[in-house]
């Protein structure tokens, strides 16, 4: 019998949570969260059996997927206190910190750091859903590091979930991850702030925002308290992503100030090819 | 029986003949597209019922669904032609110039300036759906200016179409797209240039490029012809609203180096009221 334990039963932990459910109802999930509300709601959703804010010592695999700032204090909380063949994975969205941090632990391979391309704008376990992960791809850094026999039930879990694997090291991903994801947020959240600063009348927006807008400033509803710490701990990264990104709009920008119609068509025509890469599965 | 020119069988004069055929089987709808390979897309789908170039004059209402620095031409050329009891109206983003340069226009009543607020990144004809209209907020502007009689035939099609009709001062129009549709489409073709520029491996993009990624960056994939045109007529605001979010971009930014975190919690919970307006409908 394989015992879960889920630390954080928000969007990713919850959707972890009932994706399990669902494949192997015979595993008992337990869990725990640290803000009420949503562990009253993780537990009426029937998400975990059983609150636990510690998990027992014959856990088989931790879960942790709480805010990146709070993952080290968690992660060797946890090492501390689980046996030899308890496996702890966490779901945070940067990588190369925490990585280098547990550098040197003594229970190092038991621990396996993942990130989960899966998401949407809403947060807590109401936005949980049970195919979050279906088809999505999971990034494993460092799996060398980590225990061959605890990884093999890693893998096996993935396998249920349908994800697809790939391996990177973590200060790739951070840096390619600051480009790919967490540059839209900012962007996002950006863009709903300067229009709400301009726009006092919000009916005015609601009428005027089609469904580009709508599509573009969506991330923009993400949670600040997963999202600040993202930014700050892949700061080096987000500086490059953000820097980078403000050129290219000065650019643009310019082009539309000297009438450069030719310029312009070269700066559009050249991010069309985004058109082929999210097309790549099809 | 009511006769329908269009002119530009693009996303939407495309999507408005199909609708209007739905709607009215018996109307006549002819028209022409520039370009000979979207015109044969819109005969074999059957869209226009007949290609012509120039529309009979006895035609009810002429649609031009062109890049806005075609329109003003157009709309001259075919107010030449046509007799009294026909209706033009254009289809453009942009409405502040037009409306200027048609203010003494002998035939100025027979011109109403509207925006249909719908759309997808898709072009041409095949990207044309019935539904595109339905339930969309259509802005016109100097409504006053038009003749009453032909003006009534044109709200019989919006209702038709079940449109929300919105009513708007060109000068206010153009400020406010600026900032709710014009400024999203630069904000998302800069994000893919940036990601494009930095990103060598395209099968990286793709790998780590989530759900959320895909949505802030879909406009990027939309038509330099129709968006160039766009940006250069609505330079003035263009210029306010991506100055304005450079601005907050280089806020944003400074937050992150001074790990501001209490500020950039700041920034991002003013953004997430963007959620509130977005769900005003439901």
């Amino acid at each position: 019998m394989t015992k879960i334990h889920i630390i954080g039963l928000g969007l990713l932990g919850g959707s972890f949570a009932l994706a399990i459910q669902r494949a192997k109802p015979d595993w008992i999930i337990t869990g725990h969260d640290n803000n009420p509300g949503h562990l009253q709601e993780a537990l009426v959703a029937g998400m975990i059996s059983e609150h636990k804010v510690i998990p027992d010592k014959d856990t088989d695999v931790v879960i942790l997927s709480t805010p990146v700032d709070s993952l080290y204090p968690l992660l060797t909380q946890t090492l501390d206190h689980v046996g030899t063949n308890t496996l702890i994975m966490d779901f945070g969205s940067t990588k190369a910190k925490i990585c280098q941090q547990m550098a040197d632990h003594p229970k190092r391979a038991q621990y396996l750091a993942v990130h989960p391309i899966a998401g949407t704008e809403n947060s807590g376990p109401k936005a949980a859903v049970e195919d979050l992960f279906d088809g999505k791809v999971l990034i494993i850094c460092e799996m060398e590091k980590t225990n061959l026999h605890l990884k093999g039930l890693a893998y096996d879990i993935f396998e249920v979930l349908n994800m697809k694997l790939r391996f990177m090291e973590p200060h790739d991903h951070d840096l390619h991850l600051a480009f790919v994801s967490h540059l839209s947020h900012i962007s996002s959240f950006v863009l709903g702030k300067t229009v709400l600063d301009k726009m006092q009348d919000e009916k005015n927006i609601f009428d005027m925002a089609g469904s580009g807008f709508a599509s573009t400033v969506r991330l923009a509803k993400s949670s600040p308290e997963m999202w600040a710490p993202i930014f700050l701990e892949n700061k080096i990264n987000m500086l490059e992503a953000l820097d980078s990104y403000i050129r290219h709009l000065t650019a643009f920008r310019d082009k539309i100030a000297q009438d450069d119609v030719q310029g312009l068509f070269g700066e559009m025509r050249e991010a069309n090819k985004i058109r082929d890469i999210l097309d790549l599965e099809k």
